[in-house]
């Protein structure tokens, strides 16, 4: 089975009525799963974690959809977190035996449903953006759902699918492909944030170092410790291995130890496996080799032989 | 969800009828899957894995057995494998969420109930022997079908469940819990089959190496190269990683380098984590934050439910 991750953001952190309504509506079909849940009353935002099969998820995707332009109202919302949309962003992220490119495809089948349906103007971005200046979701959502009627209007912010105008009460949507965000940090045996400050910059995209990582040094004032926090979006071109060997070399310059590390919140298999198979030195390795990975695709098939 | 594999033995290699009635069999249980199957027309041999919920794996290998005692003459069998019963060894491995401890339990309640109801001698062996002369397989199969209505009648050989006489075609099993074996190899940049003996040498149990560590070494003659190659008893106290470090300071005292390994079939995801784990230093890791993982898990939860 192939597996598709999607993480879709609701502006709505404070009723969970409706937001039992709007997972519900994604348990209605057989080979999605709901992973995580969490709803912020001062940002007034859930934001869903759910993944399964390609066309399940996307179907899922759009019934939920469909169900929070019925249930949340922008014109009436207020909350600390940018938004721009009752829906606000569907990120769809390639988990198992699926590619980038199929990915896209997904995004754009999904985002022209969401257009031609329920009449919800939609941006493609990420790996699907049309544009460069629509890669980036920040800047997709500037000015918000209060000055999107105007943007919209702009030649350079024509939606990729759906009208022309924004919809009254769920505004417009961003709907695209990005890869796994791995939340990575590692922890350093000195109290000097400088020196947490200046490996951040070593291995960082924005200073010189690797492409698809962000990276802040942060004290950890009880432990008397400091650490390099990490944002890895994505894990197969800016390894985890490979990042951390950099880091330890950074520290050994300044006499400094790596004392620990953490991996906050899910990360997939292929990550795990890439470290496992760098550092004993696999020739040739499988994810299918693995029982458990093994198990959930033999469990998710007889699971279709059901319906 | 708990997970338990088996791998049970049955002695036919030559006829797949009797082998996909003994799998029917399994196939009839909802939490439980078969991972693979291996029929050897010389050994007159067949294994079968499987994994899946704790008491319908039990259920299922009952079916089994009873299938294969229908099936199989151990009166008419040949064949170069040892062998002492129709279903021969029926091993039990704790993969998840399951202790040794339970899984003694479960290999206690299948010997029970197959030396009650099928009418045929059961041993247990390994972590489940009551002796420690029933440990090791081998001995417990010394003499094999043709000697064992003798066997069976020395005090030492009572077995623990079941009638004091063999069964006249079905012969005795083995029922027993042991650790998940991977079997894991190590390339070496030489071809002296010495420094491979004796990297072999130093870290298996028998030389005074690790305690759950066989090893022998071997030439890749086609590569030029040689390979210290391992069965590793129980991952979880003699450990991939501790094992690969002390290969690589061995093979660094003759100068030679490792240059490449290899994982031969199966391995729990729990092998993997623990390397992840060891190499980045992490602070706390749980399975459950992996992807894969965790849908396995929702997927056979989802799956009760229909039921």
């Amino acid at each position: 089975m192939k597996i598709v991750e999607s993480v879709p953001n609701f502006s709505d952190g404070r009723n969970k009525g409706v937001i039992d309504a709007i997972i519900g509506e994604a348990e209605k079909f057989k080979k999605v799963w709901i992973l995580d849940r969490s709803s912020d009353e001062d940002h007034n935002r859930s934001v869903i974690t759910l993944a399964g099969e390609p066309e399940d998820v996307i179907s899922a995707l759009f019934s939920m959809t469909r169900k929070a332009t019925e249930l949340i109202d922008l014109t009436k919302h207020s909350g600390e977190h940018p938004r721009m949309g009752a829906t606000d962003v569907v990120p769809l992220v390639p988990i198992t035996n699926i590619t980038t490119e199929e990915c896209v495809e997904l995004s754009k089948k999904l985002g022209k449903r969401i257009g031609d349906e329920l009449g919800i103007p939609v941006y493609l971005y990420e790996d699907s953006a049309t544009s460069s200046n629509r890669k980036n979701l920040s800047k997709v959502r500037k000015g918000e759902f209060e000055n999107f009627s105007s943007k919209i209007k702009e030649p350079e912010w024509k939606p990729d699918f759906g009208p022309d105008d924004i919809h009254p009460t769920a505004g417009v949507i961003a709907v695209g492909c990005r890869e796994f965000l791995v939340a990575f940090n590692v922890n350093l045996g000195t109290n000097s944030i400088d020196v947490a400050n200046k490996i951040a910059k070593a291995i960082r995209n924005v200073s010189g170092g690797f492409k698809f990582v962000k990276a802040l040094g942060f004290e950890l004032e009880k432990r008397g410790i400091v650490q390099v926090s990490m944002n890895m979006t994505n894990y197969r071109k800016s390894t985890i291995f490979r990042v951390f060997e950099v880091i330890k070399n950074e520290a050994d310059r300044f006499g400094v130890p790596i004392v620990g590390s953490e991996v906050v919140g899910m990360i997939p298999l292929e990550a795990i496996t890439d470290v496992f198979d760098y550092y004993i030195k696999l020739e040739k390795f499988s994810q299918n080799q693995v029982i458990e990975y093994k198990l959930m695709q033999l469990i998710a098939g007889s699971d279709a032989s059901d319906s």
